[in-house]
């Protein structure tokens, strides 16, 4: 098999570091019982194994193609879409009365994971989608609702995001797409818009365009945009897709990787315009597509780690496999490399770096449940402020995990890593747009220090930082000494991300570009901390069924074991980086900024 | 242009820091003038960016194939390489008496480096060629000497290096090809070859394989290896390509990256035997392919500061043309984006990493000059000692370099970049080879550990560490706040390195595993300290000549602005690593080696 999820891994996650059980305990989280919950992820498992995975490869090498001006995807993604649908895999984190499975973002993100560890490229459509229902769902008129809510849930019909232009990438201000009321209550759109996923296909119905533009006379740069609805076929009375729209798919990219996603060009109004309704409120638009943003945000976070885990365990399983060299310590002949400290070293960087970044995800979706359901309006804003301030941290640093974890995956595989038919090239290939789409690196790092970290005044982030320092108490209780170990660089690296914390709050106003020369730097510093702490947690409850199980040879030592040593590598060499971020953040911003334009 | 030689900088490298003026000083480089080097530079330069850099793309999109049995390369490439033979440019570094321009490494290296920027996939037909002149020259016959070299130099033939088989990769040991001694003297080869890079082409009359191989009742293992010289075409008597021998490229590889280069399967003997002939002497094989080894690690480490400056000019050119948002002190409209600090970041670490490797391997180049020319026997061993530590460093940290590089050059260009066409997508997948092909890093990294650093009792690397605490003494007696920050971090950053010396030296018999845990982050480690040192020097060198050329407003006075403000940079975010690095080495072999094979 090509793909097998970690089943065992991801509830570890759920049930101890993400309190399922506490979300369980939600009003109107009640279905998701650890029974349904463990039966859900059962069958995902086998659904994107069976199902989705073998389409990877295949897509990567026969990815579909534009003909007379339609999309036609990779051989087996339109049958697998229809019984992705079927199956009520798009609903599962939606309400049951727009027809979704009403299961809470937790579980949602351990299935989305499996979903792109099968295929980034087939897993996006839903990402969408997703988004797209999430935006109705908020902002949508009853007409809109009525009109595509069910179909989006149930997998008939698809949804996709339209913000950038040509002019207009990173920077939406520079957004130019028209929007011009009609008399009827509709808008006729006009313009062009860039790198719409999935903008055209043929797995699906009808196609729901989020199209972002300006009405005439909007106010300029960003408070002048407003949000519209514009189906590929208008819908008719009865609910059923009608006239075709005036919106054309004109080109299909060639990408470096995610090929078996069409990539492409939509010219919306060149004969007459294209009919759209409007969301919400008129210059509200930003907002709206915010709600998307962030949704699509945590989803490419886990595309992160479920390309990363792709990758990891194609790795393993080659090390497993190829015999090359003695082991250091043998005189026996050759064994399989896994026997070798190096490859050991890269495998266990991968592996814990994914097992930091699920972690990290999904406490940060269990966040998100408790600050949509939780009674009690204190706990709620606590978590809403939680959520926001991960969102771009498991946005950029899974990313740029990802993007580092399926290159020393290639690694593993040596020459043979190199070589297309391997399969390991095509995770490099397609990882290497996570820290660009849906914002890059720099726009989530940006995010972070403006809105997440500065606009309060550090309040958020210290307020992590003393949840991070209760585990540190709770290490320092132990007498592990892995624990220990992981105390003193836990420690070591929340220092520094606190004093990373007070040079931004206190320089923001005074020097703004020295505090953006290191927003990255902080966005990964954070990251790193964030995610040693969830290790962290992880060990401590690993020493706990440890210690419980003494004696009666529990099943479970070797997985617990594992978990510790995991945690301690994370402590050894992945926490250390934290320092060198934070000299990069608080005394590095002269070197970034010396030079004048010419000088480069 | 899409390639502009930077040839300031590689002067500024050669003069200041790697001592031309010394290196032509020795006896047999009288004519590595400087007038001579730099009008060599300039007029390779020119040939690199008109003649060879027009060829990459075109090349990896339409890399030529495979039919009949023989090998077709890319458009153009058959003309480039007669045309970089009629030049001389393969002779650049080879003796008079062989047709070479007998120029120092350092120059060649130089040339090299451009050539790679040009085009990674042309560039590694010249590099191979070299290795097989350098093991003629050193263990070929007068009879070998007398029907290859004169073709090789003059760029009418090309080289091979044949290690790699099915089952023996990083580990030669396990070779099987045959050689069976004739009645003629001559052997009978018989085995499989795979990875051969320009195994086959159409681009010279013959190809000289170096092929790895045992004869009859050898010992096992790598001692009882032997090297042949097995031509494509036998040499006719007056020295003219002749019979086809009995060797046959079977398939060519479909690969992620350097496309244009054919990388081929090479069956030896499937009708009656390929006659090779023997180099040396019987089962010393791998000691000549060490000789080559050397120079193709030395080259490939070339490779990958070749294809990051190419991907910097690329996204420093993109940085300065795409307009979008404000500058964040700026009132007025969009800017491009080379105003965004966090671009700016990113332009930096390119900048500074490539700029570190370059000088490091400069300064190993020439240090190859004075280990072969030298009349004094003690600086003779001094320089080939302070070379063999460099080269695994050269080759193992520049390319680990690069693929970062190339990845963030990817990350300048936003959504672009991962569009094909844009043309940095292929920088990065070209590059990703380069940390794999001539040994891994993780095969540096031993080399490093084991013969360089261990075997002398860590002696070459504590005289190593005793020149870079003299730079520090420099760097203290200035009072430049840069040159006391760069003194700092570098002073942190070589204790880093010491306290691995040390770890490794007293460890290497009692833990062997856990030593070599930490090898491939000691080999980054002595990579990012020995660059740092270079970038000080250069550092002090530019305060030197700011201080000189103050009051005439000289004109290099933005230059070496630039060189300080680049090392600031490299010691503000580059060397705080090595105190992360060193952890893990010291400290981090338990996670490292905890887990059992089925853990994973």
């Amino acid at each position: 098999m090509s793909y097998a999820a970690p089943l065992k891994d991801m509830l570890f996650v759920m049930n101890e570091l993400a309190d399922l059980a506490a979300v369980n305990a939600l009003p109107g989280c009640e279905e998701a019982t650890p029974e349904t919950v463990q039966a859900v992820l059962e069958e995902h498992a086998r659904f994107c194994s069976e199902i989705i995975a073998p389409l990877n490869q295949t897509g990567d090498r026969e990815p579909g193609g534009w003909h007379d001006g339609a999309v036609t995807t990779a051989m087996g993604f339109k049958e697998a879409f229809k019984a992705f649908g079927a199956a009520g895999w798009q609903g599962i984190q939606h309400p049951a009365e727009i027809g979704g499975q009403n299961l809470p973002k937790l579980v949602a993100a351990a299935c989305m994971e499996m979903l792109n560890s099968a295929n980034l490229s087939f897993a996006l459509c839903p990402l969408l989608t997703d988004a797209a229902i999430e935006a109705l769902t908020i902002a949508g008129s009853d007409a809109q609702k009525q009109a595509y809510l069910a179909n989006l849930v149930s997998g008939q019909w698809t949804g996709t995001m339209n913000l950038t232009e040509p002019q207009a990438g990173s920077d939406l201000a520079m957004i130019r797409t028209r929007a011009v009321p009609q008399e009827d209550g509709t808008y006729r759109i006009f313009g062009t818009k860039i790198f719409i996923t999935y903008g055209d296909h043929d797995m699906a119905d009808n196609i729901v365009h989020m199209v972002l533009a300006r009405t005439p006379g909007a106010p300029e740069g960003v408070k002048g945009m407003s949000l519209f609805v514009v189906p590929k076929f208008l819908v008719n009375p009865d609910g059923s897709p009608g006239a075709r729209n005036d919106v054309q798919c004109v080109a299909l990219e060639h990408k470096l990787g995610i090929r078996a996603s069409p990539t492409v060009v939509l010219q919306f109004g060149d004969y007459g315009g294209a009919v759209g309704t409007l969301m919400g409120e008129e210059n509200r638009g930003l907002e709206y597509m915010f709600i998307m943003m962030n949704a699509a945000r945590f989803g490419v976070g886990l595309q992160g780690i479920g390309v990363a885990e792709r990758a990891y365990q194609k790795a393993v399983s080659y090390a497993k496999e190829r015999v090359q060299s003695r082991d250091l310590q043998g005189s026996a002949g050759p064994v399989p490399i896994i026997h070798q400290p190096d490859v050991r070293r890269m495998l266990m960087a991968m592996r814990a770096q994914i097992e930091a970044a699920r972690a990290l995800a999904y406490v940060t979706a269990a966040a998100f449940d408790v600050a949509h359901h939780h009674p009690d309006l204190a706990v709620r804003k606590q978590n809403q402020a939680f959520y926001e301030f991960m969102v771009p941290i498991v946005k950029g640093w899974s990313t740029e995990m990802s993007v580092d974890v399926v290159s020393t995956g290639i690694q593993v595989h040596g020459g043979m890593g190199f070589i297309e038919e391997t399969g390991a090239a095509q995770y490099y290939r397609d990882a290497r747009i996570l820290t660009i789409y849906e914002g890059t690196t720099a726009i989530q790092a940006n995010d972070l220090v403006g809105r997440k970290t500065t606009r309060d005044g550090g309040e958020t982030a210290k307020a992590i930082l003393a949840q991070v320092r209760r585990t540190e108490s709770e290490l320092a209780a132990s007498d592990s000494p892995d624990l220990a170990a992981i105390h003193a660089r836990l420690s070591a690296a929340s220092r520094a991300m606190e004093e990373a914390v007070d040079f931004i709050t206190l320089h923001i106003q005074s020097d703004i570009k020295a505090v953006f020369a290191g927003s990255v730097p902080y966005l990964k510093l954070c990251g790193i901390v964030l995610g040693g702490w969830q290790m962290a947690r992880a060990a401590l409850t690993a020493e706990k069924r440890l210690k419980d199980s003494l004696g009666d040879g529990g099943g479970d030592a070797a997985f617990h074991q594992a978990k510790m040593a995991t945690a301690r590598f994370y402590g050894d060499h992945i926490l250390p980086q934290a320092c060198a971020l934070r000299t990069a953040i608080v005394e590095g911003s002269s070197g970034v900024l010396a030079l004048t334009e010419e000088q480069f």
